[in-house]
């Protein structure tokens, strides 16, 4: 009877210990304790701020003479967004407050876009016109983050839309927001003048390009989950292998000689474009993805900017309707074929949604920053710069 | 009597199981396994080497025809510091060695110090006197840590003065100490040359500026613990943020144009005030001390330091008394309203022996440094480097 | 008889939990969770990216007039060598693929190689060439790679040949088959034209410089296990630091007056001779390596490169041979006496290999390129970029 009980209760034990295991197991493996994701998300999150001072700071420094504004600029705008994003997320108006470092990288990504806009009309801002930006900018970008990925007001299911890297809440809404400024606020007289650029200043744009280029895949998977890290960390590379190479080919073939401000930024056109599907598609089509955005963004900035310029008689100063525009809507149209099971109503409704919103608030918003003046030399430290005179 | 039997084991199993698990369980979730936590520490320490050498190195590229010297010698000034600490360390005179990762970070701090030290005096001293200030330094710097934090000679009990970031046995330290250098070096000739800049060291300035700003983070939060590290992170980034845009205000304000070398630096200030606080204070008084702290720097920039040359008859060459001097003991001092249960004196007494040991220890080394000779041509790369004509 | 069972069961219950219990705790301890690994090592991954964009990329700036095409033939060959790398390794030629993060890595590595390869004739080939360039060294490398560390056709024995970070297969092999190159397509008139730098282009050259210096410790220990990172770090710094300071006195010794360009260079050669040895020497044995290979390759840059280049009628535009090939080769030799059971014989197997594979495979890439055609200005922008004529 004795060995009755035990072959009975061995298998009990065994089994409850298996159980156990599996459970602790399994809770290692793939349910990484909190701690840990935060750590993971807190590398993602100073990668993205190496990107939004070194990278779009020093891409912005471009500009011969408007250095010392463009890199204060960006100091301001970075400044104002993180703390206006993180007090309204606590505030509770758009949805419930989360973990403090993933709150961090969302505020990262509203503030990326609002350099974005900036670079539209950078050089004809005040800097306290900046600062008034990154005030009405981030509670629209946050309206429209709210509608499309967060179900605000119940138009879009949550989840829906597949915008993983923001080629549309993020890159496609700060460029057209940005044109929308643009459009309000370009004087005549701004748009005679040229930009001017010389070796010093291209060759820290490429510094600014270069980071970007680096932690783009940061910047990507900051919020994937661990299981699909790798695989969207190569897609994110590979596309932005891909529009390097295109980028070049497109350059030296449309222009005769090399752009090295095609290169600067049209190099980074694959990391826009595969924003939204950069957790879903095969790595071919990483590499396609990449290929196309590099190459539709050289073509615009070759092409379609001084045409741009004429017919929407507009000056977008670093050409974010090239980079940020037309790659972030291939981006988010991109999904319809390549994501099995998208809800393509969905999808194409919150591109739509935020076209739209995007460029009416950017218009309201160009409205609104003249009564703080105008800027009487544009593209010039010296107005407002001591000792900016070279 | 076997169904008996099963129900008391039953629960037994369950339990034994159950304690298991939770011990597990809390296992992964708060005691983290070292190698991960050896691993967070890691990409602290790497993220901190960035602030040593691009950003303090850059920082001080803003003397005009100084840059190469101003980056050889910060690789000297680091490359003496970190084996000469871990060195000191091993050998136990200071306290038991610790984790290597520890370690690294803890000499790390050590060379952020004596880089702050050598900011005071930049442009005035040769190579060898720059390696020969680093040898002087670490031991003096180490020295205090020990009384301070260490509970050496048994006057202030370990744990006992807040000082998270560095802001007193780092900041303060390493400004007074460079005050008292320059004290005693500072000839009537230095005192009469003027500091030149111009646009390209300006902008190398704001990358060495933007880059301590963008891993403070890691600085202060590389030997917090997990759970501490969210709450931290987000607090040195709001304290940088005030301290950002308060310091465009005062500089603004104080001087009618904005001094690019007053954004450069005193945009730090926020993060060498909240160096003692950040692991405790709310979100929001760590807003209100980087943007007190901002504007004590950028006043220190604007109207303290031509006053302080006249009357201490000395050069701090990168006004290292307005960015890390100043803010470093409100850093200090903001402990006493801001932690509950603070033993006040014994924090008072951690400020007053690291003021009084810095300097002192500071004048010591300034009469030491010219034994090795004196540079002849303040600020000019030319004396020390080949082909150093522009 | 109930409490005979209940001493008989509480003993097994007890040890199966606690089995499980060790199982776990170890496995939490050692065998740390892929998913976490995978975190760890892309941590690694971006920061060998900083070494390759801006690390190679602005170090290559120091040329004065071709700092454009400097930085667009790294992003360049960086975005053919890895999608390529990545694309062999999958289809399984050499060997069964890995983890997708680890395979990113081993693509950077051999980025490093190009990167490093390119040096040697930069200023020399056109845009296109640089891609052929790539197209032909990613599988010659590869190729070596496999019989040095893969276990290749049998020759030498898979892990028997100790070259952590990579100083025989990587820094070695770039920099002899760059010299293969070189001494195949240096003409006459680019022997006779020198190479000029400007105070600008030094400090980008000293940027690009820190950070490689910064990342070393993540390119060395970017596979090693979570046990062996610490030590291998330190011994990356410690070894950092020796060739920093050495670099510095031989630089003065040899030349009268410090050459910035030794600095930029030299100075890294710590981490390049560390590189074989990293995991294995002791901390005073890392120190002493790079101390070793900071004077070697400052000798090398003073003393040896004018001579090189009249007996082998060849231009290295950036002394590859100086920082890469002889601290490489040093580096791979240091092993002999440190590594305790090392299989000697296999060890310069190793090296012999790389010599001359790297050397045959570069005098054949040397014959390959020309048929793109030749560049006719030698070291400068404005032959292939708009603009460019400053």
């Amino acid at each position: 009877m004795n060995k009755h009980i035990l072959y009975k209760f061995l298998p009990l034990t065994l089994l409850l210990t298996a159980i156990s295991s599996i459970v602790f197991a399994s809770g290692v493996a793939e349910n990484i304790p909190s701690a840990i994701i935060n750590d993971q998300q807190y590398n993602r999150a100073i990668h993205i701020m190496v990107m939004l001072l070194v990278g779009f700071g020093f891409l912005m420094v471009f500009v011969r003479k408007y250095g010392r504004s463009a890199l204060t600029a960006t100091f301001l705008l970075v400044s104002t967004a993180l703390p206006l994003y993180m007090l309204v997320k606590s505030s509770g108006l758009t949805g419930r407050g989360e973990d403090e470092i993933k709150t961090l990288i969302l505020a990262e990504f509203a503030a990326a876009s609002l350099l974005i806009t900036a670079g539209a009309v950078l050089g004809r801002l005040k800097m306290p016109q900046y600062i008034l930006l990154g005030l009405l900018f981030i509670p629209f970008y946050m309206f429209n983050e709210w509608i499309v990925l967060g179900g605000g007001f119940g138009i879009i299911d949550i989840g829906s839309v597949v915008d993983t890297g923001g080629s549309i809440v993020i890159h496609a809404f700060g460029a057209i927001f940005g044109l929308g400024v643009a459009i309000t606020m370009t004087t005549k007289q701004e748009l005679e003048k040229t930009i001017e650029a010389d070796a010093t200043s291209d060759r820290y744009s490429m510094l600014g390009s270069m980071m970007l280029w680096i932690f783009w895949p940061s910047f990507c998977a900051a919020l994937v989950t661990p299981a699909q890290m790798p695989h969207t960390v190569v897609n994110v590379i590979l596309a932005l292998c891909g529009s390097t190479l295109t980028t070049y080919i497109f350059s030296v073939s449309l222009r005769k000689k090399i752009s090295i401000a095609d290169i600067a930024n049209a190099a980074l056109a694959g990391g826009v474009a595969i924003g939204s599907t950069c957790a879903d598609a095969s790595h071919t089509m990483a590499a396609i993805i990449g290929i196309l955005g590099g190459g539709l963004s050289t073509f615009g900035f070759a092409v379609i900017q001084s045409k741009q310029q004429k017919w929407m008689k507009l000056i977008d100063t670093c050409g974010v309707t090239n980079l940020h525009g037309l790659p972030g809507l291939m981006g988010g149209l991109a999904a319809l074929p390549i994501i099995h099971g998208l809800n393509i109503q969905e999808q194409l409704m919150g591109v739509l949604i935020t076209v739209v919103l995007a460029f009416t608030t950017g218009i309201l918003t160009g409205k609104i920053l003249p009564l703080l003046g105008r800027k009487v030399e544009a593209y010039e430290d010296s107005e407002e710069f001591l000792d900016a005179v070279d």
